[in-house]
């Protein structure tokens, strides 16, 4: 029992050494051959495959169709828009042979597809009737990361990139705008995930927008992580590429086009959002195992009780994604540990007595919590139980991301905090007090929050009057 | 009406460029920047979500689960099975650079994956009681093709992988059987292709493989195309990897594995099998649109009927993919061919005189039939009608195979067909035999299939006594 236990080091102790223990002692990614690569092994693929069904329905349901474009993009296409090659150059991986040839032109490993889909959309968009385009894929991207960390900054990652085009910067605006709020909905309601929605100061849009919002998360050691974002790329990329419409005057237009995407990362903010020191505590909406049965017992008790537990799993596995633990050579004890590192939401004990008086004990990972409930009514109790540890989660990560929310007034009072949390406070709209705050402090803008206004207390570094209220943070 | 029909190239006239036209006139793909790369645009790749939807849910019901594996793979590992590379090193893309930096050793862009995955399961499994190991995963790969067309061989294409791993030869083999069976049903059920299943001869093989399985389907043009694979690798790449497991008897033993893949290549069997000089012809359970809905009138009749068709579209869309074309500035006449062309199975017609009649005409796309059906009965006569549709295509591409399928003494009687069907014959087993048949006349052996027996007329190719009954075609 205590040997699963302290193979996973204690959160206060360090962060980051329990991150990877977690990752690794919880079956969900192995290191690949590749430095900088992962493996996503099955129980954390699951995890993505209900992100990618939640928001693939939401997508569709919103008028947008699926497609796949080209892997590899020629250096010619990718250095067309100025800004956005300037952010992505370092980090772009080159094909330079195919078979056993030398390529005339080298070919980019797609770092983000802008390029490729705009010189598509150029061909494809004839008319003001072809309008809006809304297309997105679900794909592959590398970028060539100095330092990574499984989930949270990768070489290669999975994600979504939805790309549009639009007859007028307003429909594109609010096209940007109504994705993140799918991306705000589905990290609340699947992941119970809070976040703080808002604007990208200037630099720190992504490379080639006129605006980026963003999705910011606060994970278990106080740092944010960007969880998701949306782009309004004005007419830049359709400049860039040659997206012109006739419109029904008569004349040739520029697009408008936006792009936005999330990708495997919110598995790591799954992790650091909920996780504990014993593992992984899963919101049960995107648990690959919602409840474990645990058989317990010797000799002939233990036939009984088994058989009884397999019964019970059959029935169950028609609502609830279950799972039965019959393995002979673990102890209950073990078992348990086991499935708490996995953060499975519930746990069912059978133990003779139980069985004798018709009744299962549920355990609930969130809170350690036991009950006792009778056969006749599990079905309906294990179905509230799992909404309640969904809503419990949310509310202790709310309740979490609260707690740590400070008003500054100047950035020295975040070392108060030892630069713990999200920080809101006014700023000028300088550039150059964002780097200075950056370069002393690590903490970064990140995001303007919609909806928030100037405390009036003036800029946090410089004093000077604020222009926004900003989050400030430390981010992965 | 005839601007759309005449910009198909007919099927007897040239079917390289009818299947051309195809595609690119039914906005199924466009050409990428890079040369052979294609793109899938939304109406394909939703047939290719289609196919995914039923293998992915019977492999899961078969036990197996998603996971990822990384894009990228070390040469040192791509060359370690040495047959394996030995087939695939001529088609390998290679990244050699990352960043901004050479990197120290080249790595490919992963043809197949047997080599990285090998390499993770030689460290994820112990012990007996780690097996079977039963993985798939869904992922994009190269291979850098000198001829290319599009779904059929792409330099990039999109496919799933299984990569299975078994305690003993027998579970193995009967792992790649049981793949193969779902291919086979997907195929027949989904996309209403017949085929022929049987085993490749030793030339034909993965690289590899002791055993691959191979379901092959008779094109329109009488050429054939390998549809999917299934390999039975046996210890050779347990060997190449040290893939070991400590047995229940305490000796270290090296596991038995399989590998089995289908691709976009379906799509292009799809378009060749049922498309006909209009343009494709889909079966309903994978066409993106069932019913398409055009409303015809002029004037205030078409508000009338297009404001009907509105409400029928809705109701309908419940239970059916169903798509209402009230484009303004196109004549019923040119819907009718472009929905044609996009081979939507049925078509619904509504005028002003079936208003009144409270009735609508109805048209099969695979035969041209056009019924009157009663506003009460449609949404069952649809229903009924999608069936027959479905099963109709199967029926007819069946028929085709089987008048176009000749027994065959010797080979020069292949030419009284022009080397198109699929031709059985004996053949004795030698490889040079094979060797000079594809020189001589491009026809290749597809596959030996299962349950046939020799009929004892000597090898086609020498004479000598014939050791297999085999499937013999000009492929792609």
């Amino acid at each position: 029992m205590e040997k699963l236990l302290k193979e996973i080091t204690p959160k206060s102790q360090d962060y980051s050494q329990w991150y990877t223990d977690v990752i690794k002692k919880a079956d969900m990614v192995d290191y690949a051959p590749v430095k900088g690569f992962m493996v996503m092994k099955p129980y954390s693929y699951r995890m993505w495959e209900f992100i990618q069904a939640a928001l693939d329905q939401k997508f569709r349901e919103t008028g947008h169709q699926n497609a796949y474009f080209p892997l590899l993009i020629p250096e010619h296409l990718l250095i067309k828009e100025a800004e956005h090659v300037e952010g992505f150059s370092a980090e772009v991986a080159w094909v330079t042979m195919g078979g056993n040839e030398v390529l005339a032109e080298r070919l980019a490993v797609r770092p983000t597809s802008e390029t490729v889909v705009g010189a598509m959309y150029s061909q494809w968009i004839q008319s003001y009737r072809d309008l809006p385009v809304l297309i997105n894929q679900w794909a592959n991207v590398l970028r060539w990361e100095k330092s990574t960390r499984p989930f949270l900054r990768t070489t290669e990652f999975l994600w979504q990139e939805g790309h549009t085009v639009h007859r007028t910067a307003a429909e594109a605006e609010a096209e940007t705008r109504q994705q993140l709020g799918i991306y705000h909905e589905m990290m609340e309601n699947l992941l119970a995930i809070p976040v703080v929605a808002g604007a990208k100061s200037a630099g720190e849009r992504f490379a080639g927008a006129i605006e980026t919002y963003t999705l910011e998360a606060l994970m278990g050691d106080g740092k944010a992580l960007q969880s998701a974002t949306s782009h309004f790329l004005g007419q830049n990329f359709a400049r860039a590429f040659d997206i012109q419409y006739l419109d029904e005057d008569g004349t040739l237009k520029f697009g408008w086009t936006t792009s936005w995407g999330s990708s495997t990362r919110l598995i790591g903010a799954l992790i650091m959002v909920h996780g504990d020191d014993k593992g992984l505590r899963l919101p049960p909406r995107v648990a690959p195992i919602q409840i474990v049965i645990v058989p317990i017992g010797r000799g002939k008790d233990r036939e009984q009780v088994t058989r009884y537990a397999k019964l019970l799993s059959e029935q169950l596995s028609a609502t609830f994604r279950v799972k039965l633990d019959d393995r002979d050579e673990f102890t209950p004890g073990y078992k348990f540990n086991d499935w708490e590192m996995r953060g499975v939401p519930l746990r069912i004990e059978i133990g003779p007595r139980d069985l004798a008086q018709q009744q299962v004990i549920v355990a609930r990972r969130d809170t350690g919590e036991k009950i006792a409930v009778s056969e006749a009514s599990l079905p309906d109790t294990l179905a509230n139980l799992l909404d309640l540890v969904q809503d419990t989660l949310l509310q202790q990560a709310r309740q979490y991301q609260q707690e740590n929310t400070f008003a500054v007034e100047n950035y020295q009072e975040m070392a108060h905090h030892n630069f713990k949390g999200f920080f809101m406070g006014d700023w000028c709209g300088q550039e150059t007090c964002a780097d200075q705050l950056k370069q002393e402090t690590s903490v970064t803008i990140r995001c303007l929050p919609f909806d928030t206004e100037l405390a009036g207390t003036g800029c946090i570094v410089c004093g000077r009057p604020g222009q926004h209220r900003a989050l400030f943070a430390r981010a992965y």
